[in-house]
C-alpha cells in the first residue's frame, strides 16, 4: 500500500465515523418527532434536521472528501472489506455531488411545498388540487434525474433507482415484474374464488386493549430475539423501525377492532431490526457496514411478516400464545381459523391495507408509472387517468376517486421517485431467501412451529446479516440463494399457500 | 451604523441561529438519552452528542466568530436588543476561547473517567476510592479556573461562577450567604422544636399508582399553564426540565409511598418550563434570548415549588383536586393536612432531600468548599473531613459514612464547579421575585387559592421572562424587585410560614 492511498483511506474512514454519528443523531430525532413529539414543535424540529443535514451533506459532498477517495485510488491495495467500503464511500459520495446544491435546495422546498397541498388534496380525494405543485416538482425530479443520469454515467431513472439500490436497474426489473404481472392477477382471481366457495371460518375479533397488544408485540419480538437492552416498542400513526443498531426503535399502531395489523406491523418492523442489529459491529460506523440497499432489507421485514408470521407454522405456535396474552378464547383463536384470517386476500385498491398476493401488483403499477414520469412520456396531468387505467389492468379494479387513487401514497409528492420498486423485489428475495434457508436447514420449518427462529436466523445472520454491503445486492442475492433475484420462489410460496392451503 | 459593523452583526446571527439548532438538538437526545434510550446504546448517544458538541463548539469557538465579533465592534450603532445579543454573544464566545483544547479534552476524559469512579464510591460509601482520581481531576479544574481567569480579567472562582450567571461573584454571594448563616441555623432549631410540638397530624399515604399520580401531575401542569401542544411529562431517574421552547420535556419519578415528591418535581420543573416558553420569541435562536442565568432559572423553579405550590393558598385550592384526581379520602387529605406534610422540616443529611429551611445551608456548605479547592487551600485528600466538619456546624449533624457525606453529589466528580451557588441565590430570588409581585398585584394570592395563577404568571412574564438576557442577572433583578439580591424576602417568607404558620 502505498503511503497517500493508506492514508487517506485512514482519514475517509474518519470522516464516514463522523458521518455516521450525525445520521444517527438525526435518526433518534426522527423517530422522536414521530413518536413523542408535541405538535407544536414541528417547525423547529425541522431546522434541527435541516442543520444537521447540512453538516453530513457538508461531510460527504465537501471537495476534501472527493479528493481523499481520488487519493485512496481503486483500493487495490486494501484488504477486501477496505476496498469495498472505499466503494461505498464513492458511490455515497458521487450521488451525494451528483445534483448542485441550487437544484438540490430546489428540490427540498417543492418537495415540502408540494407535500403541504397533496395532504389538502388528498382530504379533498382530487388530484386537480395538487395537479399544478407536483408538475413543477416532478420538473425538478427529472432535471435531477438527468444529472445524476451524466454524472454517473446512467439512465436517468436507473440513476435514481442506484442510490437506494447500488446496481439495481430497469434491466433487472422489467423481467422480474413481466413475469409477476403475467402470474399474479390469475392466481388472484383463482383465490378469490377460492377464498369465496370457504365461507364460515370464524373471524378473531375484538375490542383487545392497546395496553394487552402491546404486550403481545413485545413476547413476539422476544420470540424473534429482539431484546429490551437494545429495543424499543412503540406507537406511531405509520409503523416504522428507526434508531440504530444499538438502539432500535419499532413502531406500530393498535386497532381494537384489528389486533392482527398492530402485529404484523410489529413483527414487519422487526425484521427490519434484525437486519439492523445483526450488521457487523467491526465496521458499524462505515458505509460498508450498512445494509445492502433497499430491497434487501425489504425482503428481511417481508420474510419475516409473509414467510414466518403468516404461515401456519408460526400460527401452531402463536394461537396459544394469543390467547394467553390478549385474554381471548373461542374458536376464532384456534391455529386453524387465525392462519385463515392471516391469509385472508381482498384484492382493494390500497397498497399499504394489500395482502401478499395483490401487494407486488400495485408496486408494477406505480413503478410503470414513475418510469414513464421521469422519462417524460406521462405528464403530471396525466396521472390520474393513466392510474385508472393501469389499475383496472393489473387489478381489475377502478378507483372511485383520487384519494384510493393516484394519491394514496406520499412518496411522489415528496419528490421520491425510484424507491417504489424495491418493495416488489423485497417480496420476491424475501421468498428467495426463505426457500434458500430452508433447503440448507430444513430444520428451519418444524423449529418455527415450536416458536423456535434461532435456525432461521442463524442462516439469515451468516448469509444477509452479517454480510452488509460487502458485496452489492446482486452478487449478495447470488451467493446466498445460487441464483439472481427471480420471482420463482415467490410463485411457488403463493401457490403453495393460497392454492394448495400448504403453509 | 457603519455597513461592515453591520454586516457582521448580521452574520453573527445567522451563526448563533445554527448554533441553537445545534443545541436544541442535543437537549431532545439528551432527553431520550434520560426518559427513553434502551440501556444498551450509551456508548453510541455519547459519541453522537460528542461529535454534534464538537461542531458546536467550532461554530462558536472559530476565528472567524472571534473576528466577526471585533468587527461588530461595541454595538454603539445597534438597537439595545441587538446590542445586548453581541454583549451575550460576546459572553459566550470569551467562554468558549478562554481554555485551550488540549485542556478542554484532558478536563472532559478526567471528568468521565472520575465520574465512573465515584459511581463505584458512592456504593462503597468510600471517599478514599475515589481520591486518586478526584485530585487528577480538580488539577485540571485549576488550571481551567486560571487560564479562565487570565482570559477574562477575573479571580479564578468568579471566573467559573461567570460562566453561568454572569456578572455573579464573591462579592455578592458572600454576603447573601453569611445573612444565610446567621439566620437559618437558629430558625431550623426553632422550627424542629416547634414541629415537635405539634405530633399527630395524619399525613396522606398510599400507595398511590403512578398512573394517578401522572394524571395529578398534568392537571397542576394545567392549573400552571402548561398545554400539551408543546409540552410532554414522563419520568426519569432525576427530574428535571429539558427540551426546547416549543417542545418542552418535563420528567419526574412516582413514589407510591410519597406522591408529593413526585408532584413537586412536577410542580418545580415547570416553573422552568414556564421560564424556557415565555423567552420572547422574537429572539428565539439568539444568546439575548436565553434564560438569564442559572440563579434566575433556579429563581423561577423554586418560586412555582416554594412559594405556590407549598402555600396555604395552593393548599386549600389543591386539596380537592387531589382527592378526585388521587381517589382518595379521609382527614390527611384535607387542606391543613396537606399544608402540614408540604412544609414539614427535616433538616437531614443529604441536599436533594431537603426542606426549604435546611437547604440553602447544603449550598454553602458547598460553596465555602469548592471555593476552597479551586483557590488551591483544600487539598482533595482533605475533602470529607471538611465537609463534616461544616455540616457540623451548619446543619449540626455528622454524616456516618461518606455515601451521605461528600460523595453524594455528582457535580464535583464530574468536573463541575461553581455551579452550586446558584441553587441558594435561586431560593432567595424566588421569595424576592414573589414578594415583588404580591406588592405589584396584591391579588395574586387570592387567586393562587382558587387555582388561579394568571395573575402571578402576567407579573412573571413582564418582570422575568419576557426580559430574556437583555439586562445581566443583576440588572434584572433590581429592575424587577427594586433592589439587588439580598436575604431579606427569603427571611421574611420562612419566618412568616414556618414560625407563624401564616403561608
Amino acid at each position: 500500500m502505498t503511503a497517500g492511498a493508506g492514508d487517506s483511506y485512514v482519514r475517509l474512514v474518519e470522516r464516514f465515523r463522523r458521518l455516521a454519528h450525525f445520521r444517527d443523531a438525526e435518526a433518534i430525532l426522527y423517530w422522536d418527532r414521530a413518536v413523542m413529539m408535541p405538535p407544536g414543535a414541528g417547525e423547529a424540529r425541522a431546522a434541527q434536521l435541516a442543520a444537521l443535514d447540512r453538516v453530513r451533506h457538508k461531510i460527504l459532498a465537501g471537495e476534501e472528501t472527493g479528493a481523499l477517495i481520488e487519493a485512496a485510488g481503486a483500493g487495490d491495495e486494501l484488504g477486501p472489506w477496505e476496498a469495498a467500503n472505499l466503494r461505498e464511500m464513492r458511490h455515497a459520495w458521487r450521488h451525494a455531488t451528483a445534483i448542485d446544491e441550487a437544484l438540490s435546495a430546489a428540490l427540498v422546498t417543492a418537495g415540502a411545498r408540494c407535500e403541504m397541498v397533496w395532504r389538502e388534496a388528498r382530504a379533498n380525494c382530487d388530484f386537480e388540487t395538487v395537479r399544478a405543485e407536483f408538475a413543477k416538482l416532478l420538473k425538478l425530479v427529472r432535471e435531477a434525474a438527468l444529472a445524476k443520469a451524466a454524472a454517473l454515467g446512467l439512465d436517468p431513472y436507473d440513476a435514481l433507482l442506484d442510490a437506494h439500490d447500488p446496481g439495481l436497474d430497469r434491466a433487472a426489473i422489467d423481467p422480474l415484474f413481466a413475469e409477476l404481472s403475467d402470474f399474479l392477477p390469475p392466481l388472484l382471481e383463482r383465490v378469490l374464488a377460492r377464498q369465496t366457495a370457504e365461507k364460515g371460518i370464524p373471524t378473531p375479533g375484538g375490542p383487545i386493549p392497546a395496553e394487552r397488544q402491546r404486550a403481545l408485540g413485545l413476547r413476539i419480538m422476544d420470540v424473534m430475539g429482539i431484546d429490551s437492552a437494545w429495543a424499543r416498542l412503540d406507537t406511531s400513526a405509520h409503523p416504522f423501525c428507526g434508531g440504530t443498531p444499538e438502539d432500535i426503535r419499532i413502531t406500530t399502531r393498535f386497532d381494537e377492532r384489528d389486533f392482527a395489523s398492530g402485529l404484523f406491523a410489529v413483527v414487519h418492523e422487526a425484521g427490519h431490526a434484525l437486519y439492523e442489529r445483526g450488521l457487523p459491529e467491526k465496521w458499524r460506523d462505515q458505509p460498508v457496514g450498512a445494509a445492502c440497499g433497499t430491497s434487501v432489507h425489504e425482503s428481511q421485514s417481508l420474510l419475516m411478516e409473509m414467510m414466518v408470521g403468516r404461515s401456519r407454522a408460526f400460527a401452531q405456535f402463536a394461537a396459544p400464545l394469543f390467547r394467553e396474552v390478549l385474554g381471548v378464547a373461542g374458536p376464532a383463536w384456534e391455529a386453524d381459523a387465525l392462519y385463515g384470517a392471516f391469509t385472508r386476500i381482498e384484492a382493494g385498491l390500497v397498497r399499504v391495507e394489500a395482502d401478499e398476493v395483490s401487494y407486488p401488483l400495485h408496486v408494477i403499477l406505480r413503478y410503470q408509472l414513475e418510469a414513464a414520469m421521469v422519462a417524460g412520456t406521462l405528464e403530471a396531468a396525466d396521472l390520474p387517468g393513466a392510474w385508472n387505467e393501469g389499475m383496472e389492468r393489473l387489478l381489475g379494479r377502478v378507483p372511485s376517486h383520487d384519494g384510493e387513487g393516484c394519491l394514496q401514497d406520499i412518496h411522489w409528492y415528496q419528490g421520491a421517485f425510484g424507491y417504489f420498486p424495491a418493495y416488489a423485489i423485497g417480496a420476491a428475495l424475501a421468498a428467495q431467501f426463505f426457500a434458500a434457508a430452508i433447503r440448507a436447514d430444513p430444520e428451519i420449518e418444524p423449529a418455527i412451529g415450536r416458536g423456535d427462529l434461532t435456525r432461521l436466523s442463524a442462516w439469515l445472520a451468516d448469509n444477509v446479516r452479517a454480510k452488509a454491503s460487502f458485496a452489492t445486492p446482486r452478487e449478495l442475492v447470488i451467493a446466498a440463494t445460487g441464483k439472481p433475484l427471480d420471482a420463482t420462489d415467490l410463485r411457488r410460496h403463493l401457490e403453495a399457500r393460497y392454492l394448495e392451503g400448504a403453509t
